[in-house]
């Protein structure tokens, strides 16, 4: 069983290489009624797109998405959706070095182990080319979410390298190609990605994504609990190395009269949980945090071996960028639209809102 | 949860309405190694295909299926496989009239009622526009499974309305449009569908499919039984209303002295059975037959209702199939091949075939 | 992927073998709420009960199903449901000599390839026996269709070897032992199940189920259909070997004008579809028709091999039912309810009945 | 879709409250041949029970399991294996009071909103009770991963509170109640659990765990990787709030040149990935540390409110750990092992090991 479907109500499967002739995907269970465009969809595929700044890989890829059924006449119809994005900047030649060799921190030498085979082409399947669609799917999301449950949700660079960013303003984060909320830490960010990019060395951040306006009652115990899917949603960003809900990790050092929430006729007085209660939303802020490593595409040479296990040394010359966190911003927010849709349908069901099930005749049958 | 997906390990999620721009699907779990190409797979989907015979609809497709992902240098990679088929005759002006009126023996009703509003030309999703893509996955499954497992299917016309087909002579099914394997019925079918046409009425079918050279082993009791899985398929095929496996519904007056298929050293002695045994395949050939009801779309005129509830007439005008049942041949083996093909990889793994898990070099960690 | 899971958002996974310690199943997705109880599923367990009539197999079980989890002061809590059942009567001496001879008929042989060994007493897991949990699952979905949706699920024996039954009576049924609703017919069949037994032969059956009072709108197209998940349901029961849904086979031989329903403001004309349209119920009866073989556990003797591939004579001694048919009809009924179980969750929702998410304090947080 | 089910080709299905009949399960995938006896479960069992040691709740549960079936002459089938644990000490006098009102930090008020219903004895479905079962479970996933991969899943405590614990030598662990796998820290461990249960609160923990010999090739790119499905399953345990794989968050202020794990040809040269690549199993131990908060079930007295909303004070008098992170030690490793048992099946398949499908007879059918 491959893995390349997502959800289990509002299921996305998809398909495609970094560098094969497109890429796609199928969203399934979308309920009715939605009106939604390509143009909604496109707003957070620029968002990620390469190319929008010196801070990103120099590969340029409009990242048009087509949908291809599953709307008419601008509403959704119930039934799949088709999505499909071509590629048309495929330098295939950038990445004849790496045929047989295997490159430090990448998926070469494990996808080489797994199948026998593969497609090497700037990392293939294993590139993070593959979001483009995760985050048109996301746009379908966050879509219902917002005009049919008023969920919103936002993303933030919460810290590059040493850099931490404390004060959220959602307004500033997209007012800057690092999606950075604080806009007095701008300078400093700049400053020390141009160091970087000197250095032609890479950098790890951290990311974190916030719902608002949350509804009770998301998240099915006991293994598929809110915050358990959004870990295995997060994870399995490319690069991710860690995921927190809520205070996450400082919990460690927190007692129990600290770190339980209190609650009164009001509503609740803290949100060190973020939002979950034994893997149930509870209506407050859903909050998560993610660690991305470090690219390991960078122009600093590194021992390797070859596909016969000889001592090789690679370096990076290709299109790369030197923070893949900071493009982890609306590929974090996707993901959460999507879990938040899947549960919302695990809860609710894909047709709740449809008026009623009365038939327009009886079904009296001779 | 919609129903767009089929099979658990050898997955196939498809998308596409008969009057979109395109219809397409992604198959996930494909063994990597595979070779395969567009051409491969055309062959089925020019049998399939509408327009090629006067027994069939009018409507010309190309049905040229493009693989977009998940080959590489010829061979399957073990990552999920992108299919595209464009439509290009897509002449939605035949169908304003229904746009209104729920015509009798369709899903126009259904839907509607179902999701609130549909994609009323020409079907939408519940045409059989969708099998192309069933027809281009069934045939990479196919390809593994001869060249893989040495296992043929093969699919044939066993009845048409009174006609009804014994001889069975592989050879003969491709040579006509009928998929008929009996030459000397050949002209008996012509007779009866020229009549037909005059009527402007249409006629149910028999279709069976027949797998050779089957493994031992292949069926996961206790629901998802070979048998069982089959039934799925078939009974999910657009127009089959009745699905048997071996004997079938000649079992019923059957005795158990004469049912059981008795064993020697030398193998089976009959295979009442149909080749399955407590939902596991047995070896024996793999038989199945379904049951196609004729095709509402009809210009004899049928008494109807409109959207709200109000007496109307229906006359279908279109370019329709007499005989729905002739073309399920190939969508019934494509159905057939997919389902052995995902009992195959539940048995035994998607990458049994791989030669060996040897790392390239030791796991030496520091 | 083993195969003991049944349904997607209504599931059933059990557990079990003809001669263990006891069999059991654990059902997820059932609303809360729900008034349930060890009586209301007892009843259809008592009509699945062996050793009821002098026709079914002598074996005696108490088939006291318990509860474990999942109900709270007499209502589901929307927990998972943990069912149990103990073997009282293994008789695991009767069972010996099939060790190691495979009998004909039998999923012996295909477990022993399958697997590499196998629980050989009483057919181990391939044996009936588990049906009894289905009939137990059954009950809970059965008493939510009835008291939440109005659904009624009844079914009945419509043919037995030769004596077919075509009045249908349900008040007649459960008032004998062969699931008869045609008092007419009980002489006969009485007579004929006497012969039978004589002879140490077993003899197939046909058996049908009805759902009165659908709603519009149950069913995934397109792979998931109601009809295509009945087929798999009907054909997943053992011995079933063919499964019709409306008028079935007898579709082969109708035309379009004779088979489509035509609908008037009044309702459907007719109910030649058996409820389903493009794989969604269109609110009129749902209608099923199985086959199911002669039991292959007969005294008469048959040839067949032991474990080495040597020739080998059976002869079934056990307590067998001569016709296995005759019992399959509340396991039919389990069967559908389950799927309409599942299929009404995967339109409306697990908690679609839940008045309301609105949380009793607001979600302020601090 | 509830989600009691954990995996997909291995499976566990799970039912039971903290105050019900029984605790129980299902496994479905379990390749068959392996020697497994109750024995080899119960060893984990006593590590995770209750009333142990003074640190862990006084509750007192003998938590013997039972093997129900899928297991014959002390080999596992292929079928179906079910677990039963009775529930021995249940006293539900001690929780009358919570019935009426939500406990702070607990699932209470997340529940009661979901389903409109609870059962509040002991928290119900969401006490930490059922992991029981996952340990069980993960005892079967375990002894097959030791005995036919050769891999070793091994957790310890690695920090509680403020106390960090680095040095790691996996023959202390099991010696001391604290599964501390540092001696020299036991006694500042005891002596700060002494203080804290003066003072009637809790503290987090954060708890690693590994997998040694591993093999390359384990995970299922793109949304199934491995570290995708371990983060799943980490944060589906009671309390955990963080999941880190690798380096985890350090790798935020990491560059890439210091990150990336060199490769030479006499192995990898570190390992901060944590031995997964591109979703894939390196070969490298496979690393994971989770942070877990503190129990809320503590004798401070909370702020809260009752079922209509009211301000109501809870203080928790029953028996509760007052640090929970401590037994999440062997859950921990149950779960790593269930993953990769899922993904070793979906790898492999399940019957990867059954020497031959060679059929003992040829499938001659006449």
């Amino acid at each position: 069983m491959a893995g390349n479907t997502f959800g289990k109500l509002f299921t996305l499967s998809t398909f495609g290489e970094s560098h094969g002739i497109a890429i796609g995907g199928v969203i399934d269970g979308c309920p009715p009624g939605l009106e939604i465009s390509e143009a909604d969809l496109q707003v957070d595929l620029d968002r990620r797109k390469p190319g929008t700044s010196r801070y990103t890989t120099a590969r340029r890829e409009e990242d048009e998405v087509q949908i291809l059924s599953g709307v008419f006449e601008g509403k959704t119809t119930g039934t799949s959706i088709g999505l499909l994005i071509k590629n048309t900047d495929q330098r295939s030649n950038d990445y004849s070095k790496i045929k047989d060799t295997f490159r430090p921190g990448h998926a070469d030498y494990t996808y080489q182990q797994k199948y026998g085979l593969r497609d090497y082409r700037g990392g293939g399947r294993s590139s993070a080319r593959e979001t483009a669609i995760r985050v048109a799917a996301g746009g379908v999301a966050k879509k219902f979410l917002k005009t049919h449950l008023g969920i919103e949700v936002r993303g933030y660079l919460s810290q590059l390298g040493p850099i931490k960013i404390d004060k959220v303003d959602h307004s500033v984060t997209n007012t800057n190609a690092f999606f950075c909320p604080d806009e007095s830490k701008l300078e400093a960010l700049d400053e020390y990605m141009r160091d970087l990019k000197k250095q032609g060395d890479s950098i790890g951040a951290k990311v974190s994504v916030v719902a608002t306006n949350m509804p009770v009652g998301l998240g099915e115990p006991i293994f598929d609990r809110l915050d358990a899917d959004l870990a295995h949603a997060m994870m399995g960003i490319n690069a991710v190395k860690g995921v927190e809900v809520g205070d996450g990790f400082a919990t460690v050092e927190q007692k129990g009269s600290e770190h339980r929430d209190l609650m009164s006729a009001d509503g609740f007085k803290s949100n060190r949980s973020g939002g979950v209660l034994g893997g149930i939303s509870s209506g407050q802020d859903l909050v998560v945090h993610m660690a991305l490593k470090p690219t390991s595409s960078i122009s600093v040479p590194g021992e390797s071996i070859d596909i016969n296990g000889e001592a090789a040394e690679v370096v990076t010359k290709g299109r790369h960028d030197p923070c893949v966190g900071i493009r982890a911003v609306p590929i974090a927010e996707a993901m959460m639209a999507l879990v938040l849709m899947d549960h919302y349908l695990r809860h609710r069901g894909q047709n709740a809102d449809v008026q009623s099930i009365t038939p327009v005749i009886p079904a009296q049958s001779k």
